[in-house]
């Protein structure tokens, strides 16, 4: 049986200069399209679930060719309202050793970030779903969107579908102060939390036990984090990756579940080089609905979702085109790169 | 002596599919700068003047690769203010044959719409200049922009700089209403005006007389609007190109001066095939200004812009990149395009 | 309410060097997907009908893309069976001036030309369908696809499908013979005959008026052949394109349909400059199904049509991208290819 | 049996631009390899004779992609000397409508210009020859690229081989005085030689009939001149191109041959759009040799060359990429385009 | 003396998206032609060796490209016979870190593929040769090509021709059972044995002693296969390579040659990146060819062969485009990337 | 208040292979502008400083092209004399793991090679200056060029500006003993000397106390250099950069100064993958001058420069595109290479 998932957020329009040129000294950009529920949406396609993307888009070309980037990898695109005057756009440049990649926003009133409830039949999207899924950025867009977030929950909450988030916290589009506001009261329809400790503090405000900005991780620090967050919020998992930035072309990658009972530590990847690294969350987040769907214990899930995001950081491109054949390949300890003829 | 040259618009970000693609089936965009007046100071530039581009455009490297293309170029950019949110965008598509070219603006909310008198030291600004030139789109872009203009202007007046306008009426930014309650007022400030029937209908309420829909000009019918136009306004000049549409890849051009006293029409040209024709009639107000400058009569102006304008068609991206001397070369008859060795 | 159309034949990888290059002298070939029933089946999909393709295609990541291709513009792949060996190719080199275009096939053994009856569950693929089309190239490819064809045309039949063929012979393909033998019975499931004399000539045996070959077209010379044809095999309507050939990038094109009873030819466009005539034909038989489907009138679905693909030969790639409003515009007489902003 | 030909003089990197930009507003140039006499040697390797390049590149890498070019298309290279310090270079920009192209030489010192006499062996090279071919610009080049000029012509005439010279006055390169007094001379070994009415005057000294730069041509006018040519230096054949300038994209073309004793005018050409048309000049010299070394007639040879070069304007680059089989079919006059399938 | 080498195979179009992108992703591919026995010409050919490579290949201008890759690089194609349907395919996806690189064949019927004997004449193929190379891919091609490969190799023999092979066996092309059938008579022609353990072991039924897959490699392990090699074939040499395989980017690279007496472990080289690792193999058949061919000692030949082909790695494309010097500088221990100015 | 900073040198057009691709077999070159001293320049100005950069080019579109580089990055031009035939060039390949990049120089008889003292009027370029600076480079070119040298050196003197040399000793240009003739009287003039080990035996005669060719360095072993060199010619500064060569795309970069009193060593940066290393040093150059025109003490300065130069690895061609801001932040620990948004 194919399973139904549905995200609800924004695709945008990125903007690249090609290979690790500066955005002062290009001709051309690439045409790259991403945004973070979008991303999760092509990632359960290319695992051959039924994926719904949720999200407004204007009647012109361009607000097109963001649905035709979502069609080419089969994800559903009927949901997506059409109207609003412009598709947010980012600018996006590659970094390599020590200089980091960088990301300009031009995505103020987009489409989906000026939509109505009266755009969506949350009812009819939510019909028949499996899996529900949306990040910290969809109500951080607008309050508009925030409200479009809530409605969405609620629809999904009555037809019975599991609701997952993943936190990521955007300093450029809220406050903490805001974030937790409006972040909080969603967490009420949330059966599964993904996100680190920095988001934890920020969205949700729980206190951070260990600094993850120096490039190293304390897989033991999160664990006091996840214990609280399933506590007070009833999660039936919490989840996070584990990034170790050494450079912008060399990371460590590893993750973390727990179910409420036991804790999980993934396999630890060392990525290097790294080809693009924009995606990569969201594809441990596809990775995630996938295993939890279709796999019997969390350890199997969160192996299937870090490798995933792992191959993620080798394809150019906000989305992960992985198979999964790939994956488990990868997950199954066949790291060596030999030519697949 | 060089003689300075001001002008005062917007420049954006212009992203086109290569060749003739169509906007839904490409993975990349060329990035060309461009905009009316932008277009003009390159066109100056280009031509020895000491050009200054009036603007603002945000701090961050998107706004930067804006004024790099305009210094590559040698437009001084001193006067151009810094920050704001966003740099206007628009997306052109290059049509053939009846396939038209198709324009997609997403420039609401750019830096310059939202640019603020304190920005600018109109003063200094005009100090010393010979010649200030802006368009209808200026002020159609935000009533700010309209009150930069104004401001402009009499800056301009204050120091004795001769002014020119391009009507150039966008139905996307304004109806015809609000472009006269702006542009009649302008007028007065204005010594020269550059703009067809249905500009001068439309920006300040004159009746047309003839069709240039259909691909046919009939330059006696503009006649007795330049009369009427420079009477009522008392322009020195009346100007206006003639361009019969033949399909997107072949158009005749020429056009027609009025000084109050006489007409003088140009020789025509057969563009075919137009690889550009963005910019065409910026490329046009360029070689008037240039033209008036500094020749005797306005006949001489007249061929040194219709000439111009016309190679304009034949060079990718809004940008004028001629010189003097190739325009003069073209304009004295020498249009076999036999190889230049 | 939306329209089905399904359509049958093969998709392939077309490799071209990029602009005006020969073969021999470049180091990249754009990646183009297109086939004659594929195309249709895009042009379709393009009009916001619900577009079938049904074919075979390899599992492997090159029939992915072809996969993809189809989806990105909104084509339905889902009766497309997976297997088989490898995807057809041809070589297109595109030609200027006095030097043709030239192709190389290179699509024996392809995944549709040993496709099995089995792979396709033909009254599952008609049922709701409104039409379904094919061309002669689809029962050229080989034995199998033209059993393929008949299955596929009596499941329609048995479904009340109206049924189009464009007869387009091939000489690569299959001798005038082996054609005839194969098409003549296939033409009691058909409705509407798409199909110049040539074609007439070689796939049906009705004797030439005219000679084609030199770039004029007698349009009077077409109406006996019409009429017989129309007799013989009772169709609704028999079509045919009229090309002038002057050359390579430019041509003249128009239409004539006879619906038993009348007559009607089109207007006649003058392509120049042609950017990629390949798939003006199915580009033609799109704009038909979509005319004569939604249209009061045979001429108004024939001007349809013709506009349709005249604006094809403007487009680089196979398909057609263009919108009913597009085309419809041009149809009612705006070709003068002014900027649309 | 396959003949050999032989062909002295420079290959030299042509840069230019993508399409149809102006040299100040690129960041990449197309890497195109070039010059007369090479050009000639491809043509006729492309036709199936064995051709000898003779020249001197230097050791370096640059100086061995030189090489590739020509081995690439068979031109055998064994007799190009290497040594010497810098490959010649010209920049060049494709022009459009009335926009000429333009060329930058950057070409002094190059290691052919440097070359002596020692670095070539003329009696192993013209040793079995059939052809010897040089244009005026290979003597023009440097006082000891003309001494090489004629070691050379003198080799040929020992060994019995025919020698062509294409006048083609560069000046650029010298002026007409220093090109007199240096292939007056050299005339003495020629037997077919190729030039219009320009060089004629200009290489050799002969009084011009008409006007050629005002794209207008007036074969009658050449006769003249043929016959003082023919009867002053007991030219085998006197041939010349016909070119009608319209614009950098739209040319007529024709030839016409005199044999001391009857013209012969060739079918003229309408070549629009030209894609390239530098290398016209060279591929028509090709095609000459390659006629009048196989074809019984002088006017078969002339329609043979004519149709060749009619083709390089439609091939970017300055090869001329086709084959005989090409050539003829267009001389036979199938020049509407169609597409070869 | 300039020695003379022959190689026997298949030359293929290999088809690769651009950088690290994936195959679904892309909408051109870069065109590079490789194949094991075109390779290992190549290096030949760049080392000053004459070298031959004899296969077939259809008559139209995809073929011909094929022909002018091999001239472009100075290989001699006079021995390609000229006919069949077409040329063999590969796709080839470059992966980077933990994601493999991936190749699909496209590669039946090739025009080699269905070469037949009288398409070559061996004897003067050998005539003059001093070394004949194949590698295990020929005759697992077709049973044709194994007896195109036996013919060559009784012809080599009768022509004391030494000859070599690289065993390299393909799964996608053979069964181990039909691969020894084929190969092991096959041997007795053979001087020089190129291949692995895994080779040994499905090529020619030898036991393996060391696990090559965890991307270790044990040099001792390979000790006793040589042995038995060398003395039940009577191999002159048997030669291995030993791949450490990290990730698709980053492999530990040396090589064994066993002279019958004494074994030699070459340097080992850290490559990191890998920018192309495709030819890997066929780079060090060239230059154990040259190393065995004008060397003094198995040592000295396989320190250039291991250089040789650790400098292919750094190369994008099939080819290993390295002259004598660089690659005699790499094994003289200049390693250290600086610069050469 | 803004610093003027005067360098004085040649300004080349690279010709490049895209990515690791070699020279021969590529069809086209990125165009990209560099040259030690033009590379300072755009550096200063990056960073805020009014720089001006001095030098010769052709009046033509390709002298055009490299004025518009310069403009483009904000240098001032107006002391760039225009004349002269030729504008220099290399060739520049880029190496990767054990392959080197490869320079291929074609700089002789450029117009800065061949300008006059009356092209410059070098009191007024120095009137207001605060800095000048230049390299070894320089003087190298031609006697012309280093008459130019010592009269901008004089006038800097006169007119009290701090005067910086690179001794940069390139071994293509001269001999280490014509380079003391020339480069030991200029020494004169210079307050801050920067330089190698190999630099000051090769430039200035000191004897060498350490081996830099084996990817290791000593920083202790310069001081003993740096003390000779500073008391022989007064040096207020010396400055040295020590690179750690591992590979073409592996290095150690830190570097070393001393003010006569104190020396001070930088921190290390490990930079994989570098992507562009051309430029690096003068990228060391740029940071050195703004840190001791802005910085309190020769720490700071030193571990500016550093950090720029370490970024400049990263960026693809010779300038140093990074601002002020991003320098710091890497100074400052940030070497995390986490995303920017």
């Amino acid at each position: 049986m194919i399973m139904k998932v549905v995200t609800l957020g924004e695709i945008m329009l990125r903007l690249s200069p090609e290979g690790n040129h500066r955005f002062v000294q290009v001709d051309n950009f690439d045409v790259i399209w991403g945004g973070g529920e979008a991303n999760v949406a092509v990632s359960c396609a290319n695992y051959g679930l039924d994926a719904y993307f949720v999200s407004k888009l204007p009647k012109h070309e361009i607000g097109q060719a963001a649905v035709n980037a979502l069609r080419r990898y089969g994800v559903h695109t009927e949901h997506i309202a059409r109207g609003g005057d412009r598709v947010g756009i980012y600018y996006c440049e590659t970094g390599a050793s020590m200089r980091p990649s960088k990301v300009i926003y031009d995505r103020a009133n987009s489409a989906i970030a000026e939509a109505d409830p009266e755009d969506f039949d949350f009812d009819a999207i939510m019909e028949g779903a499996d899996w529900f899924h949306w990040s910290g950025i969809t109500p951080a867009i607008s309050d508009k969107a925030a409200e479009l977030t809530r409605l969405a929950c609620e629809a999904a909450k009555r037809h019975g579908v599991t609701v997952s988030v993943d936190l990521n916290f955007r300093k450029k589009l809220w406050t903490k102060e805001k974030a937790q506001s409006i972040m909080r009261p969603l967490m009420q329809y949330v059966d599964v939390c993904i996100g680190n400790e920095e988001d934890a503090e920020l969205c949700l405000g729980f206190k951070p036990d260990a600094d993850v900005e120096g490039g190293e991780t304390n897989a033991e620090g999160y664990k006091g984090i996840f214990k609280a967050m399933a506590k007070e919020f009833d999660f039936k998992y919490v989840i996070s990756t584990l990034r170790e930035s050494f450079s912008a072309t060399h990371n460590g990658w590893k993750a973390m579940i727990y179910n409420g009972e036991e804790f999980y530590e993934s396999k630890r990847y060392d990525i290097n080089p790294i080809i693009d690294r924009v995606g990569g969350g969201d594809s441990f987040s596809g990775g995630v609905i996938y295993g939890l769907l279709t796999m019997p214990t969390q350890g199997e899930a969160l192996e299937f979702a870090v490798a995933a995001s792992a191959l993620k950081h080798t394809i150019p491109g906000d989305f992960n085109l992985v198979t999964v054949d790939e994956v488990k390949a990868l997950a199954g300890g066949n790291a060596n790169g030999r030519v697949q003829r």
